[in-house]
This record gives structure tokens, sequence and C-alpha cells, in this order.
């Protein structure tokens, strides 16, 4: 079992003990698919001898078997529970991991149960490593979550977009994507006009209008794996300075992807595609990294950025998504999921890069 | 400015500072509507003078404006900005106050830049003060966003049900919501026949069929602020067993609504449903607490449990829900949002609490 992976690298890596909140990490240890968010606790707790033990709200009462579990009800002090496996896992002081994205609230009761004791680091320090190489399997289901986003994008291209709100169009991808796969990864982006300038804008009211670059960003998830696609696209006429950051951007991508190798670090591919749009003046408006790792997250390792020093192996895989954002004008994006494969990089994603102009 | 408000509380409380991460709470004081998830450092200091800074990723340089605030770039590190905010607002050690539900990676650093002179306790402990009861414009906006929840319960009786997937009413009632609101308060649960016994359940793949209870538990936001209503329909002739539990859950309901007044702990609330359904033999199958607080959080104080040690006053604003679950048979929730007025509790969802019987 996976879990039994995690305890050998925290033995060596001298850790005592691990909280792990539900999430992508809990999945993938054990299995278990639990709310991530919530105020009740809910934490499996893992000694470096390998015991564990979940503590988790009553209301799993009837959902959770075959898996060492104490259960708290509403009412209870889930605390004094949460001590007691402490206790029984001979865990009051040492080195312990904590996901990262477990509540603070949670952290800090355990800070008080510990007596300040505890030495906390984050859980992804060691599960970066059990997660970021895919095994054949996940990378499959990572090719279905692929698939499902080009499809999703060529059917884009048959709607009306003209006159059609930001947030209409958004809805629409998300229904695409959810008769196609398990759910979306994340809330549909799409920026038109002059939005399209903040690479985080929420789908508004704005309608799509001629002359208009429109930024969709979104992706599906199957089986918990999550693809993750951008593509801009033009309607009517395109503006002759968003067409020259096309041709920017979109040759950043391609020499990012190229540039993909076992061996070299993922900040060698930020590089790549940095220098290719900081070359032709637009540096200053590529506001963000030019990649992430994809998997059971979003978002997780490897972080393809200025910062980014993880060896890029087989089995690795991650977005290439370099960007411009001109305020007051609007921005490009083109975003692919590669996998490291034989030693170099393989799109997932396969939907044309070329300008699609409606 | 509510900012303020909480400085004269953390004063009176004596804490040296606050760190605020995306969320309600930050939205609540700073009116600033940010990313809630994401591994990018995003976080509001403050101190007990009333100095503040945000730190954010450059992500959001177009949109943040007249607002104090320290952006750092994808391939910095955050948290050297941090250490710097933390020097300028004289925050070396004290008690911290930190946002409940911030990343525990984001806390595990902080505790390293205070050289473990930091005492961190959850944000809450004040902030539920301030938003416990809300103002007459907080109340508009909750009985709007409850009125969408009725008029979408009067809507999915006029829809096909035998037959329809648990999955696909799901999405039905949340594309109504989104039509009439601003969005989902959280994903909508729909449970029939024996997955109605399951508090939690998510709607899956089994058909709704003849002699069903189906649990429909959803919410509406407006202007951010919360509703949150289940109902439990019979289709077909309904099994006596889960017509007995209606009624049981039915009264325990309405006891504890008229329960509710200005000056009494919210576990009284809790107490009355509880007895009312242990008397009738069903006590082990009511495995939650009878409510929780609903504003810009669809849960928060004050919650409505054996716990629930908050004096009602009011402006506060929660929900009343009890449920019974029995493995094997079903479940039966009733669910309405109440607002104490003239110290007395009255309804915001109004949607017919009879059975429904399709």
């Amino acid at each position: 079992m996976r879990i039994e992976k995690l305890v050998q690298i925290m033995r060596e890596n001298e850790f005592d003990g691990a909280l792990i909140s539900p999430g992508a990490n809990l999945y993938y240890l054990t299995g278990l698919h639990l709310h991530e968010s919530g105020e009740r606790v809910t934490l499996l707790v893992l000694n470096s001898d390998g015991e564990y033990q979940l503590l988790a709200p009553s209301l799993y009462e009837n959902t959770i078997r075959d898996f060492p579990v104490t259960f708290w009800r509403d009412g209870e002090n889930p605390y004094e529970k949460l001590a007691w496996i402490l206790g029984e896992l001979e865990l009051s002081s040492g080195r312990i991991l904590v996901e990262n994205t477990m509540r603070s609230d949670w952290l800090i009761h355990v800070i008080k149960l510990g007596n300040r004791n505890f030495e906390f680091h984050p859980l992804n320090l060691l599960m970066r490593a059990l997660r970021m190489r895919k095994d054949p399997a996940e990378i499959r289901l990572m090719e279905r979550a692929a698939k499902v986003a080009d499809r999703v994008f060529e059917e884009t291209l048959n709607l009306d977009l003209l006159g059609m709100r930001e947030r209409e169009l958004a809805l629409k991808i998300e229904l695409l994507i959810r008769e196609l796969s398990d759910g979306l990864s994340f809330e549909p982006i799409v920026a038109s006009g002059e939005n399209g300038a903040n690479p985080h804008h929420l789908p508004g009211n704005r309608r799509l209008r001629k002359g208009d670059f429109v930024i969709m960003d979104y992706g599906a998830k199957v089986q918990g794996y999550c693809s993750d696609i951008t593509r801009t696209i033009a309607l009517g006429r395109p503006n002759e300075k968003l067409l020259e950051i096309y041709e920017v951007v979109k040759d950043a991508q391609e020499k990012a992807y190229r540039a993909v190798k076992s061996g070299i670090k993922a900040k060698e591919v930020d590089a790549t595609a940095r220098e290719t749009i900081t070359g032709k003046g637009y540096g200053e408006y590529f506001t963000h990294r030019t990649g992430h790792g994809l998997g059971l997250d979003v978002h997780e390792e490897p972080f393809i950025g200025p910062d980014g020093e993880v060896t890029l192996g087989d089995g690795m895989t991650f977005t290439i998504e370099p960007g411009v954002y001109v305020p007051g004008l609007g921005g490009v994006r083109i975003e692919d999921d590669v996998v490291v494969k034989e030693g170099r990089g393989k799109r997932l994603t396969r939907a044309d890069r070329e300008l699609v102009v409606l």
C-alpha cells in the first residue's frame, strides 16, 4: 500500500509522525475520499512505525469501513480523542509532517496538545516525491481527462459565441465537462476583451463581441485525475497587437514544450518560455510561472517557475502555459498538459494551437 | 470600517496581531474578494495599532487597488516579504490571531519566522462576535437567498423525478440556483432511498423510484450571503416506517423552531429537537447537531449542538435541521433558516414542510 511507502521515506528523513487531513494526499495514500472542507476535525494520524488511526466525525459511521477509525459526535470535543490517538501512537514530541492544506485552527490545537514540543513540516516535502511520478494507470486517467478537455474545446467552437456573456460560456463549458467526465478540475475561467488582462479573472456579465480575444481555461477530472487546458480564440477581425502577442505566446509555449527533457530542472523550461517572451519585449507582461504539476491536484509539484529546482523525469505531468497580459488591451494564454515519457515531453492535450478566428 | 471594530476587540482581548487569509472574514473586514484556495501566499497582516498590509501574488496587480499591498511574483519567496511586513508592523512575538481556514503550510512558515515566539489563536474567537449578529442589510440579503431556496424547491416538484438519477436532479437544482442567485452555497445533496441514511451522501447514479424518500439539501448565495434548506419528499406510496419518522422529524423541527428565544443558549434549541426525537425512540439515529449559523459562510457561529454555549440574540441567523438516518432504510431531514428577531425565531425559508408525495 502507498501508506507504507510514505512510512519508509518518513523514516529515511527522520520524521516521527504525520497528520493528514482530507484531500488528494489522503486519497492517494488510503483511497478514502472524504470531504475536504468543513470545520469538523477529520485527520489521519500516522507514526513512523507505520501505525495509524483516522479521527472522523460520526457522520461517516455508515460509510467508512475496514479502516482503523475513531469517531467523534457533534457535542464531543474531537481534540480529546485526538489526544488519545496521539498517546496510542506514542506521538508526544518530534518532527511531524502536516498536510499542507490542513486548516490552521486544527494545527493550533495540535500545537497545544503537544505542549509546543512538536516541530512541524509540510507533508508535501515527502508526498511530492511519491506523487510527482505517475504510474501507467495514473497516466491513462490523465490522458482521458485531457481528451475531455480537447473535446470540450472543439464543442465551444460550435457555439454561437457573439453576444454571449462570459458566465454563460463558462457554464456551457462546465456542463460539457460534467457530461464527459467525473467533474471539473476547477471553476472554468472565461476572460474576454480587456478582462483577458487579468489571469485570474472570474467570468462575469461582459458579452463577447467582435474584435475580442477570449481566453478559456478549464479542466476535467477522471477518477480524481485532472486536466487543465487554456486556449485563446479571436472573434471577428483580430486586433493587430494581440495577433502579434498570440504568435509570441504560441512560440514560447512550443519552445518550452520542446525544452522538456529528463534530467533538466523545471526552471529551465520556465526560462525557455520567459526568454522567448522577454526577447520580444513582453517580459513584464508575463506575470506568472510557466506551469505547474498536475495530477490528483490541479496545482502540484513540479512547479515550472523561475524557482523550479525539481529535476524532470519520466512519469512527471505538468502544464506549460505562458501568457501575456496587457492592462487595458487584453491577454493571451496557451496551455497544454505534458507528460515526460522516455526522456521527452509528450502533450496530453492536443487541441488546435493555431489561432482560431470565429 | 469593520477592520477597526476587529482592532478594538483585539485590544480588549490583548491580541497583538492577526493573519487573515482569503475567505469570508477577509471579505467581511475589507470587501476584498480573493481566491480562497490555492497555494500562493495571500495574507492580510494586522497589528493592534490598526496598521495593516496585504501580501498578495502579483496576479492581483491589476485588480487590487486603493489598499496597502505588497506583491510577490512567482519565483520570489513570499515568506521573505512576509518577514518584512511582520517587521514593519513590529510583530515579532505575542498573541496572534490566525484565520481558521488558513493553510497549515503558511502557518508552519510563520512559526519559523517568529522563532517560535508567537502564540496562535483561531481568529474566529473574535470574528464570531462581529459576524454572528447580522445588521439589517445583511438580513435582507439572507432573505433573498432564502427566497431562492424556496422557489427552487417549488420548481423541483414540477420535474419528472421518477427514473431521474440523483446527480441529474442535483444538477437541475444547481442550474436553478445559479439562474436565480449569485451561485451555490455548497454542492447540492440529493440522497434517495437507502442513500438517505448517509447525511453526507454525494449524489450518484442511483435512479429515483417509487417508494423512495428523497432528501434534497442545497442553498443559494446572494452577494456572498447563504441560504441552506433541506426538504424530504416521497415518491409514490410512502413506506410506513419512513412516514412515521417524517412526522417525528417535522415535530422536532417545529418544536426546536418555537424554542428559539433571545437569552437562551444554542444548546437548548438542540436539546428540544434531540429530546423530541429521543422520546420517539430514534435518538441513536439523529447523528448530527440540530443546526449551524449561516451568513457569509454556510457553516459559522452559532452552532446549534449539544455543546452550543452561545447565548442567542437578535440578528443571529442559523439553520434548524434535525434528521433521522436508519441504515438500510433511508433518512429524513427538514431544514429551515431562522433569524432571531425581536426576541423570537423567524423563518427565512418557508417552503412547505408537510410531506409532499409525488
